[in-house]
Parts: C-alpha cells; structure tokens; sequence
C-alpha cells in the first residue's frame, strides 16, 4: 500500500468478482431493468417499485428531442466531419450547460428557496410561489424550468405528474413547483412549467443530490444522440451545412402501442 | 424551404407533440422500460420479448467496472481540476476506443470473418474457429474480445451466455464465438470469453449494424462514470494523484437479491 | 521505483528547474519565439532559420477561417449553451478529423505514393503524377489537398510556396505536389491545391511525422476558436440558432501592414 | 438574408480574400510572429513590440511542465485507448479547470480586489495588500496564484518579471501582485507567486479581458500535449497503468542557447 492508497465505494473487482454496490453483477443481470440499476450504481441502492416506475419514467422522456437542440446540432456536425461515434456523442454531452438542461438543477434549487419560504415564514405553497416569483423578478433573475420556445403545455410533463397521481408520489419539490405553475398562471402571464423544471422537482422530492441531476438528463440523451450520430453518418453527405431549422421528419408515422 | 433542407427519421416534434419513431412520448412514459425505449431510437421498432431481455442484460453487465478502465481514470482525473458533470463523463467517453470497448465492434468482424469461412468452404464452425485463429496468427493479428488482463473466467459472458439459453436465443455470431472459445481451449491455450467479445456475437445475432456496436457500450458505461465523477467530487481532495492500482473498496459488503 | 515507473523525453522538471528538451525554460523565455519552442517541444530541437520561417508561416495561415468550418460552428453552438471556453475550444478540436484539417496528413500520404513510383519505376515526377492521378482515379479515391469549396486559387497556397521560394526551400514532397497541380491543370480539370495539401507538402519535406501534421492545425486553428467562443459569449443571445451560411462580417474593413 | 443573420467580426472570407481583423491573410505570413497574428486574432489588433515580447514570453512559458499535471496524466491515459490525436488533445484541454490553470483568472480577479482597496480607501499598494490578505484569510479563501507543489521559487515568474523590468512594463495589477508577495513574505509565512498568478497580473496590465486569460494557458500548453501525446503513441504499451509520480527523464542532458 502506497501512501496515494484510496478507496471507492462504487464497484469492488477481483479476478471471480464484480460486485455493484455489493451486489454480484450477474445477480442483477436478467432480473433487474436497466434503469434499477443506473439507480444502485448512482445513488447506492437498489429503488422501490414507486422509485423504479419514476425512474425510467425519467429516463424515457427526454431520450430524444429531434433536431432542434444544441447537442443534436452538435453531434451531427462533429459526425459530419468524419469523427467517430464516441467523439461525436462526446461532443453533445459538452453541450448539457446552464441553458441546454441545467434548468432540472436549477428550478430544483429555486424550488429549495420557496420551500423555505413556507418553512421561515410559516406561509402556504401558493403564498411562498407568489413571494418567490415576486423575489426573483426584483433581482433580474428567472425561474429555472419555466417557459419553453416551442411547447405551450410539454405532454412529458403533464404525463410526468400523472405517473405520480397514480403511484400516489408526492413531496415538498413537487408541491412548490405546482405551486409557481398556478402562481403564474394567476399572474395573468402562464409560462408553461417544462419538463426540466418538473424533472428538477422529481428527483429533487426522490432525494437525488443537486450534483448528480444532470446526469439522469445525461443518461436519457445519450441514446438519441446515438442515433442522430449513425442516422448523419448513414445518409448525410460529409461536411454538409447543417440547418438549424429547415429540417423535416421522414421516418415513421405516428403510431401507438396497444 | 431552403436548399439545405433535410429529413431526420428519429423524432417528429411539433408544438404539441415529441414522436419518438412514430410513437407519442407520453405513451412510452410509464409503460416501457428505459432499455426498451433505447432499442426504440436507436433501431427504429420496440423490442420483443427476449429482445427486450437481452438488451436490459447488456445495459446492465458493463455499468461499471471499478477504479481500473482508463475511462474512468480519467473521468476522476478531470473531475479532479474542477471540472463539471457533463465535461468529465465526456472525457469518460473519448477513451473509448479500439483498446477499451472497441472489442465489441473488434470480435463481431472477426466472427464475420469466420462465418464467411463456414459459408465459403462448407465446413463446420469448429474447423471454421480453428482455421480462423491461424489465419489471425500467420497475419499476427490477435482475435478482439479474446483474453482478460484479470478474469480468468468473465462471470458477465457466462451469465449472458446462460440467460441466451434460459430464452433460448441462438445465432450465427453465438455459435461461431463459441465455436473460437473451445478451440483455443483445444489448442492448449486457452483464451477467456471476455464481456465484450460476448457481446459482440450477442448484438450481431440481434441484427445490431457494426457502427452502432460501440454504442451499447458507451450507453451501459455513462452511470458508472456518473457515479465516479460524483465520488470524487464528494470524497476527493482536488488535483490529488490518482494511483492506477493502489485503491481498494470500501463500499456495501457482499449482498445478495432475495 | 515501482514496477509501473516510466520515463518522458520531452520535459524535466526538479523544484529548481523546468528543462524543456533539456533547455531551462527561462533561457527561451525573451529570446526565442513561440513557434520555435513549439518546434523545439514537438520536435525535440530548436529550428534552424529557414524551419523557423516556415513554422511561423504555416501556423499563421490557417489561423482562422472565418464561421464557415465545423469547428467555428461547433464551438459557437457549445458555446451558446452556457459551455466555458475550455470546453467550447475542446469540441472545436474534436472536429478536426478526416474531413476537416485530415488534408494535411492525408495529402502527404499520396505524395508519397507518388514519390515511391518515382523511385520504383525511374520516371519523373511530372509522370509519377499523372500516373498517380490514373491509379487513383481507377481506385475510386480523392487526392487529399485538391479542390476547395469556396477558393479557386487559395491565397494561402500561393504566399506558403513564394515563402519557399524566398528561402530556397524545396524537397521532393513540394516536388510532387506541384507536379500533381500542373498534371491537373493539363487534364483540363484544374483543381486547386488548397492550403491542408501545400501544408502535408512542406510539413513532410521539414522531416515532420505523419501522426504529428494535424497537429499544426490544431495549435494554428486553437487561438480561431478561442476569438471566436469569445465573441459568442460577449456579442451573441445564448442558446441563439445559428446560421452555417447566412452570416456577415463586420470587423475591420480591409488595412495593410506598413 | 434570413432572420437568423449573424455577423462577426473576427474574420472576412470571400472567395478571393482572408482577411484576418482586417488585414489580409497572405501579408502577415512571413511578416509577423505566430504569436502577434495570436494578440490580433484574439485582442482585435496588432501587438505593439514590448506586447509582442511579453506575448512570445507568456506563450512559451507554460509550453509543458513534464508529466505531473493532470492535463497530461490525461492526454496520456486517454491516447493509451488508441484514441486520435485530436481526441487526446481536446481531452487534455478540458483539465483546465479552476484548479488547472485557472489561477490566472482567479488571481487577476483577486488583484483588482486590491486595487480597489487602494483606489477606494486612499491605501498604498503595500497596505492594501495586507489588508486583503485578511480579508480572504476571514472569508476562508485563498488567493489564486500563490504557492506551488513544488517550486519554492517558479522560475518562470522570475524570468517574466526580468523582461518586464528590461523593457519597463509596468502596472497596477504588476504592482498589486508584487504587494502580495511581499505582504506574504513579511507575515513570516512567505508563498510562491507561481506563474499562473504572475501571468494574470501581467496580462491584466496588458488590458486583456478575464474571459480571454485561460485561452492564453490553453494556446500555451497545447503544444505540450501534443508532444505527449505522439510520444505516448510511440513509445508505450497501449492501456498502460500510468504513474502519476513514478516518472523520470531520459531526454536530451541540459543544454543551453548559445
């Protein structure tokens, strides 16, 4: 043992073993899901039925957001210069800054402000959302997870909380934030509550610490970024100019699961 | 429309809906798993069944593999300079290339390689293997996702290889991997199995292109970066020299699903 | 010592010293230039006068191009998202693959394949070229360095090659690559050699590695990216869809040096 | 023109001309500096000739500081998986975080902290710096730039202050930072100015912006990275374990200008 000797808490390997936050790895290949155990290697647990429902609710609904976003840009043009898939992806990651999905760790900290609002001074949700609203706008800052330039009402979102209603989930995070989406609706000025915002809520009410976040947005991209690599380099021509907004949809029509 | 209009075949999104491959995404939330929807972008069509099975296997077998793998070296390193989330799991992923998770890509061409020689020659898959390992060995070329610096026997190739049997999933890249398994071990040399050559045969049986290969990989890996990089902003003194070998585990002990 | 102990060629560095390829650092600060340090770090010795002239050259010109090239897009749009600079220049590096500054390395590759039929066969230079050119064209492959999308004569060329000539610079890749021009020109389709292909010239007759060219691109094409990651945080809306064609210039209008 | 027109102002090419700021891009090859066309790419102007001294000084500093740094132990580690030039470089790159070179910044932000203390409290240089020194110590901050691992005294700020004194460069962030030594020195408690924070002072006094001041570290030790790079490429084993301290030297003795 050297004096630079550390240890990690994550995975334990020795030449018969692989264990995951204890638990041998082929124990939970072929009866876990995926997401069950993105959340034991990132929180340390194996979730709960409710937490696990949540969970790939969470990953699944931002798995992909067509061509408009800045990561998606991104990887296609880095693709289109002849780089590899990694690279490219790589790429796109480098583009979940404080204005491409840094809003679910920052409504979740403006949520943390109003919650204690309701705790300091006593005063209900729809009284701590309207004081905070009021409070940000009198220090030039806006709510994170607010407004969005295209969707008037996000369906992930309003999907989101119906999961919740019906595994009976709820929790201070989610409370507030419903308490600014009425607030401002109250206003007279309704900004549509996205789905970063509500996500932000979510995790936040699940316990996931404000660090770890923009990885549940992280690890729902990556797949659609994926795609959108292989999909450039099957059918587009090397360094094309790539139109931030004159593209269409040609794959398949909407269709429905039974 | 301008002359640089373009199609994607991924997602239709609109002001009031996210299509992902047709399918509405408020219909995926909450009744397909994570992996499921990941097949979904990245293939075009939900999974069936055993489909399904194996893809939330893969996901799940190469999450994390400890302090070793150089992605995950560096992803502490970074994490160590200050840097953020999404910059570090980003320099997790550009080391994976040829030498770490190009294996995958590396022993599904290789099994290519000698199902050409099954169909060629008409012979078997065991002469097949044999003549392939020679035909590498006079080129001096080694067979990928042969050998491990430290499993004798990968317990991830043997559970993936029975959860195929309990499903009974079967094909040409299987039976040829297996095929190079006994002849090496026929040769006096025997070469372990390793996750990734498993892999490989498993995805090409599943009808997943080479160029997307890389991308299971990268996909299954991102939650054990996460977790690193939080450990080591959460446990580590910045800018600390990161001993490749001298670390230990100090997490859960051994436990067990009931 | 370790078993692990390894030793580097390029820098040492005591508490009292700092030797960059055995010269202390603070003898080249004040009387050297940064590009014949760059020489010295990269190459292993200091260049001589006319290397020097030609380093400084060559990273010069291509110092920026303007916001046409992938990388200035990609920077600007990770840069957009809210990215600090060492990330934004990092995604803008990771463009410069095959299509994208790959011209340099690439081009060399084919000079020498011409030079090789020139020592092989005993022709000339003008013949290997047009010959090159035949077996090329049969094979279905570009010349890398031929041909530019906006330029019809690239100016860079031209004043890279008078610069020669000033010094009397020349070797059998510059030889080769106007051959492979002048043998263009007289087939009656005229390609322009643009400045990657003049560069994979002159880089290879400076002795320079083939796996070392793209990096004068890179350090060339590094302070471009930086102006311009600046310029987008200082002057741009974040998270802004940005044009790949539709983009002026409104700068300085046109001096000269005295 | 669309209504996503943008400008820039950094540079104008059309299909016969590059004008870099202006000026045409053929006139300053062979004229200028690398390291002048990088003050005018970046600052918007020529540099003047102590401008163009400190320049190459500053650029050539910090070229490469051998194997310890993170950035390398990364571009390392990162090549070791057989990933691309480019690919390693941007991965060094993305090191320099606040603890990796952001000392330069960090420690110009500290300087104008004291310069106002003179400005606004009437003190002198020197007691401003004692009363800052206090200040940061209560607030539990450190100020950037001051001490180093392992040079008691940096060489490199040694010398950069040497060419100041020689071509009489001076000024408040200068001065400021030379109090700070000094405060430090006559506490008892004397600290490294290391040449990060000599850097930030420097370049402060030469009226470059905060948000630019890291590009000059990255411009600077690109070329190093490179340099370790391709000799990792040549000279060691794919997927190495690399020592972070277990390292020597075995290059060129120390040899000096003449």
């Amino acid at each position: 043992m050297t004096d630079m000797h550390w240890d990690n808490a994550i995975t334990e390997v020795t030449p018969t073993k692989i264990n995951i936050r204890g638990y041998p790895v082929q124990e939970l290949m072929g009866r876990m899901t995926f997401a069950q155990v993105i959340w034991l290697v990132i929180m340390g647990d194996l979730p709960d039925e409710n937490t696990s429902k949540l969970i790939e609710t969470i990953l699944i609904q931002t798995i992909d957001h067509g061509p408009a976003p800045p990561s998606c840009q991104t990887v296609r043009c880095v693709t289109s210069t002849g780089a590899n898939l990694q690279t490219a992806v790589a790429s796109g990651i480098m583009c979940m800054n404080r204005f491409h999905g840094g809003a679910i760790e920052g409504c979740f900290h403006a949520l943390q402000d109003g919650i204690k609002l309701v705790r300091d001074e006593g005063i209900s949700f729809d009284d701590a959302a309207v004081k905070l609203i009021d409070i940000y706008r009198k220090e030039g800052k806006r709510i994170p997870g607010f407004g969005h330039q295209l969707h008037k009402i996000d369906p992930r979102t309003v999907r989101l909380f119906e999961i919740c209603g019906e595994i009976g989930f709820d929790g201070d995070n989610i409370r507030m934030v419903k308490a600014l989406e009425k607030a401002f609706a109250d206003s007279g000025k309704p900004l549509t509550l996205n789905i970063n915002g509500a996500t932000g809520a979510v995790l936040g009410d699940l316990g996931v610490p404000p660090n770890l976040m923009s990885g549940f947005f992280m690890m729902s991209r990556v797949p659609g970024l994926i795609a959108h690599s292989v999909e450039e380099m099957d059918r587009m021509r090397p360094m094309r100019k790539i139109h931030p907004t004159d593209y269409g949809y040609d794959g398949e029509p909407e269709r429905h699961l039974e």
